[in-house]
């Protein structure tokens, strides 16, 4: 299981140190930055990417919620969920440490929030704590909900990290301006270790909200979806049919 | 018939709560705001991502004017259309009902048009009844020969979701100035429900158009495209070849 | 031929009217416009998704430049390189009258450049003939050597599409500024026929320099590619192999 | 090997007329310009397209850091690496030599820093070299690791190009600000060349840190991902199961 936790803090620091890495460096850069359409992109960009890297080894969760998901989907054996959220932190509190070290390098540097989520005053746009749940808890639902029916039997082969990567670009375009978008408890935990204070008080929700969406996105998908095909995911390479010459 | 209506549901619950909701919540953001591209991104990622999860199990319709295009076109039984219809309602309606929960959790909320659809004083940019008319027909018509084109049994397969989403990217990046672009009455039923007033007047406008528009896609199609190799969508798998490793 | 001949008028109409569509509805509009970024977007996306609708009927050219430079490439009969331009610019005439009806539909419409292309004091940012030209000349080129490349043999199934639409992306995103991007006869013409004035003055450019550049693509893809399992692009359904479950 | 080399130099040199070339033409243009968006889609997109064009001919490394990472992970003979690295950077100055031809017709044309990398009082947003170094560092070890994972015989077949190409947008939605964004040292070079004084005395570190980077991203895939069915990437057409109808 060496390699797949490996696999999994690596992704991890990829989506935290490319997703928080856009927002903190390119963002609001004068005239040319990149705005909120730059950070979506960029979030979905590193699970895009990554999927397809080393998605093969661990099955690409890069976030508590989803291990979590898939495990009450019954496509992630349960005892690996703690390994490979543990895994997950580490990636993603390591990237945020080398992000702050590169930032830091600019001569007029100023910490603000760091790319960290929050509700209420630490609301982009000042939505409420309500707000703030309900679309957290969706969109975790809805992201397991692609992430599981993609990733199905019937599904067309290798598409997958496309569905999924474009679905996180979607999830960002909607929400930054509520939450910053988290639907990811790593990503939330390692912004508010350096951005302390209110991001630190807000982070119980961006634990609860995503791991509660995680579980209704799993228990949809397995009402509406079928079972028959279904395919481990992160246990198993993906399961490339072996297309070998002299089949 | 209950998990394809329960997949129509979601996907267009997904459809108005990600496109609708980029623009209420993230187009108009101070200086980072997503504007007309992002709201683009985001409908056709909802439908990119929702084709590739669930178009499986309902063929990923989403929208009334695709299952009547498609039953035109010889696609989809056209008993199943009204039972679809109702089901897209359904999830549209919900997700509007949603997302205003979301958007009224803002300090300063202001109802506005809530991403309904117009023309005359409520279409974004000033356009004529005839103009909206027209954008809305020619615009469904083409998103009818993408989808019937896509799907055929001739082009690559598993390609189709990327094809669809993306054709309803460039339709919007094209014609948000002008009705805000339905092409699909259910995004504008759920929509005037909430906005009220002008939207209800003009709603019947983006039931006419996407449909008339829907109809001569598929005649359109079936001129010009070939017949055989086509497959029913949304009654059948998508028909993805059994590579099985022993086959 | 009468299908191949339907389809390439479709897809140019749809070239035209997506592409310069965007350009002429969306471009400026106040604060919220899709700029340069969302127009490159729209241009290739109106190819993305006529190749997979209709690539598999004519091969998709929608340029005569493409069609000129696929028959020197011996990737298309040059029998059909007239029959196929006619088509083209049917088509791309047809998109500019119903977008020219739909942006008189605004109030305060002013007709402007129409889309057009152009040089000297009607480029974009004032650049020279020559550096029109050149411009011109080189992304035409390489326009032919992705599709040519792409499409070949031995490239990866089905992805044509993608490559071919987002090089048509990244044309645009180099070049509006010079002469807001033709490479491609067709649209120059439907677009200086609106203008009129100067756009028609100045059209021989946007035919020469695509089609020299075409011609030159042409040939160093031939000498740099290889030729064996080259398909012919339009002239034959694009090479799927039959996956049927039973072979 | 000539069609090798010569599929390289064509490749960079569209890697640095598209990447550069949309930053000098475009970037800035008043009010619609493409920003730093604009840019990142841009470089990406010279990767992609070329990749899927002449990918099953050289390989599609365009970069010397690529070309050394690919070597030192075994997937690519080292003693190709010096010719290719030289078909590179005369693929990349042809390029940045067109485009000076060509922003040079421009009436009010300025050199600035034609899109040159740099630091400190070069860095666009000011960062220090320290932060320069390692985020170069960085970005080229995770390019390396995506371009590893998803030519891996495991990953899904076709789909590296579009990994690839949209890694390199994600690496310059997050960079650009800190160093103009390298992660190649051939376009780093072709730039100083025309840009000199400041470009060139700190081009050592874009052939530096971008070279250590895809070292340490080799040695991370190597230890992380997997060795069997690994490929050869550059030597041998990548491996495409020959599909025949008659298999």
């Amino acid at each position: 299981m060496q390699k797949q936790l490996a696999a999994e803090a690596l992704g991890t620091f990829w989506l935290v140190f490319g997703g928080c890495g856009s927002a903190v460096l390119a963002a609001a850069f004068p005239d040319l930055g990149i705005g909120f359409v730059g950070v979506s992109i960029a979030f979905g960009l590193t699970v895009l990417t990554m999927a397809y890297a080393v998605g093969g080894i661990s099955g690409g969760h890069f976030n508590p919620a989803v291990s979590i998901g898939l495990a009450v989907a019954g496509r992630f054996p349960g005892a690996r969920v703690v390994p490979y959220i543990l895994a997950q932190l580490a990636g993603a509190i390591v990237a945020a440490g080398a992000l702050y070290l590169i930032a830091s390098g600019k001569a007029d540097f100023q910490l603000g929030g760091f790319a960290s989520n929050g509700y209420g005053a630490q609301s982009p746009g000042g939505y409420s704590m309500m707000s703030a749940f309900l679309i957290e808890v969706i969109l975790t639902a809805f992201f397991l909900i692609v992430i599981l029916g993609a990733t199905h039997g019937r599904a067309p082969k290798g598409f997958a990290p496309i569905a999924i990567g474009l679905a996180l670009v979607l999830i960002h375009l909607i929400s930054i301006p509520v939450t910053n978008t988290s639907v990811n408890p790593a990503r939330s935990t390692s912004q508010a270790l350096f951005a302390g204070g209110a991001a630190i008080q807000q982070l119980w929700l961006f634990w609860a909200a995503p791991i509660l969406g995680a579980i209704i996105g799993a228990m949809v998908w397995n009402a509406v979806g079928e079972h028959d095909d279904a395919a481990i995911i992160g246990d198993l390479p993906t399961p490339q049919p072996p297309l070998s010459p002299n089949h």
